[in-house]
């Protein structure tokens, strides 16, 4: 590359804001057809594929990656079908673009609705896995965006060879190039340039480990929609049913240790701590889970000694800890100091307890009777998400295509005059 | 004040934080009970207020204040109705706290939705105006937020008395008094302070002049919703019926010359521009607007030559840009290259035109046939504003209650587990 890194970003930039006013206002089933059209080049592609991947991932091994890196860089035959299938239903999703809603005469004779358009030209910034590549570059398609994509340099092989098949897929639909675009150089100046053009770039999405994205928050001058902990509660209140409480519990610590919504401190009413923890507790030691326990479940069941540290961990781990608290308003208390506004449910058949729980706690998601390990774009059917958000301006909780849009006004009159009419 | 600034306003965000959680959850009655409250001690206050004020007035004449500020600075009997009359509109709005919308059952028997919630604590950096503080009180409240209020300095007497009054309805309410705090210290670093406390603040919003935003955008480490500049344009499409499209741009302009919704260029298609500038220029010149055209006007019309700098240009003044183009395609590239995406209006009767320059006009309100300066919360039906926003994210346009508020997501099972249903 004979141009400078920035001159290059630049130009990516450039480029995509002017994609970006096509993509806004190409129809839904021209975006189908690029979507549909790049599932079959991935297809007709399943070798150009793997061999790309394996360019990449014989430099990791090479390089000493981490077996769990490895194993997240790899494009299996599984993970192909994956991203095939997630264009397809992406395809499938209803286009939220140009939806006008609330549109409403008002005194003077004018009305007023909104309209729901794309944002512009979104960047993400993400890690090792390159499967991130065409998640989220259909989402940012369908909902009218231009995309700028900066994977890892680790996976670099893998993410050109599935830029090669979007590229496919948006010419065959007569739509822009630069509508998607994958940054081709693993210089690292290129992420510092990418944050810091608010005229070309309306919003990163930062997704991978905690340190980039508090790096990205921190240096970025264009808005991000970031995710940063889960640390989830499940608060078995007075009024549970705890046979439900166990199982749910139970599938929210276990069903996957890894995942932000997974449970991480499990409070515990004292009016039910004594019937309710000796169970659970087996059922989790059975599993393998570590348990560390407040005071007043020491009393109860035997586990390790929490600390203050831990009512502020995130594990992602065969860990929970578990607090005894005195009622309600304590478990909302210890949920809004100690949690990151994720995702917190309650286990209880008490309407008076629910209603208060879901208004009072302060998190992305707010759940009764139900695991946090439901807290997924697909589960809540937005059909596929690009990150869950822990903000609270814009995007909260899981981000779909609604997400990745915003709303401005529409006014429409007949020469109605301001001051001039009742 | 013995304390240093720093400690003073972290005392203010920490008692700011624990408040906003009582007024969160503080019932409709009760939040307007204190602003009708707040509004009869204005009522009764009238006294206090005046003469707090004619120590800032008489400071500000002493200081030299230009008389646009010293204007602004003013409490007449007239704002003080406006303010109380305020106070009664907004206890009379809807409380957008609370609402669940789109309640849905999804395959594995969970429900979804979403609950409107206050955004928390909302930081108000403003200049001379002091019925702002009655505005973004008021506003906040109703929305269940709890307030931060920084001032100008040349205000503080006012402020003050007016804080007295909101500090009377919380408390006939039973309210905490730090629902609303106005910052008592003329220290710039107070604002240096406000801005850098994501832990207390969830949201500034600066209202005055654009170099105050920018610098608050610029050093902020909270998010920030702002308002730049007001560059809006009316199009008199080919499509327009032009006594219609005189009326409109004549409003556009010339309804209030200083608000952020005015039009400063008038585009007008090269098909009509030979029959609709002379006249158009004929009741400008006699209004005292002064006419700056590009070339092609210039062949219709007498006026000054318009520069590259006049596209650019917020007037705020009784001066007008008017250009020439081509078609809809050249007026839409103007607005979004030149624009601010604030506000602009297309004068057409062609469907095709409208929906066009609706859908791909890049602005936070887009307008058909109606004059830019409708631009406004109380004409859209909002009640009142706390500003207009020109950012994408969040909110864009007009900001009312629910700008100040987010939604999170409510999910109510019966003991659903993840990975076990269909």
């Amino acid at each position: 590359m004979t141009e400078s890194v920035l001159d290059y970003m630049t130009r990516l930039g450039r480029e995509a804001r002017s994609a970006s006013r096509v993509v806004a206002r190409a129809s839904t089933a021209q975006k189908n057809r690029a979507l549909l059209a790049a599932a079959a080049a991935l297809d007709a592609a399943r070798q150009t594929l793997t061999e790309a991947n394996e360019q990449d991932l014989a430099k990791g091994r090479a390089n000493g990656l981490e077996p769990a890196l490895l194993d997240r860089l790899a494009l299996t035959p599984a993970r192909i079908d994956g991203m095939i299938e997630g264009l397809r239903q992406v395809a499938g999703l209803p286009d939220p673009v140009g939806a006008i809603r609330d549109m409403s005469y008002r005194p003077s004779g004018i009305q007023v609705g909104k309209m729901r358009v794309p944002l512009g030209v979104i960047g993400i910034i993400y890690e090792s896995r390159p499967n991130v590549t065409i998640d989220a570059a259909s989402l940012c398609l369908k909902s009218g965006n231009a995309t700028i994509l900066r994977g890892g340099s680790e996976a670099i092989h893998s993410n050109r060879a599935i830029a090669t098949c979007i590229q496919a897929g948006l010419a065959e639909a007569g739509l822009p190039a630069a509508a998607v675009q994958v940054v081709e150089t693993t210089d690292r100046a290129a992420v510092g340039a990418l944050i810091s053009m608010p005229e070309f770039v309306d919003v990163i999405v930062p997704r991978g480990g905690k340190g980039l994205i508090e790096r990205i928050s921190r240096d970025a001058r264009v808005p991000v929609i970031k995710h940063l902990d889960g640390i989830c509660h499940v608060y078995v209140a007075a009024g549970a049913d705890l046979a439900k409480a166990q199982q749910i519990a139970f599938n929210a610590k276990t069903y996957r240790y890894g995942i932000c919504g997974a449970m991480e401190t499990l409070l515990v009413d004292k009016t039910v701590a004594a019937e309710f923890l000796p169970a659970m507790a087996e059922q989790f030691r059975a599993k393998g889970v570590e348990l560390r326990g407040c005071p007043r479940t020491l009393e109860v069941i035997e586990a390790v000694a929490a600390t203050e540290q831990d009512w502020n961990s995130e594990y992602l781990d065969a860990i929970l800890s578990i607090r005894v608290v005195d009622g309600l308003e304590q478990a909302i208390e210890h949920i809004n100091h100690y949690g990151s506004h994720h995702t917190d449910s309650i286990v209880t058949e008490h309407q008076g307890q629910a209603r208060q729980f879901l208004a009072e706690v302060d998190s992305s998601s707010v759940m009764l009777n139900t695991p946090t390990c439901f807290a997924d774009g697909f589960e809540y059917g937005l059909g596929a998400e690009i990150g869950i958000s822990t903000d609270k301006l814009h995007a909260r909780g899981p981000v779909g295509l609604e997400g990745l849009t915003c709303e401005k006004y529409v006014v429409i009159g007949d020469g109605q005059l301001r001051g001039q009419n009742a």
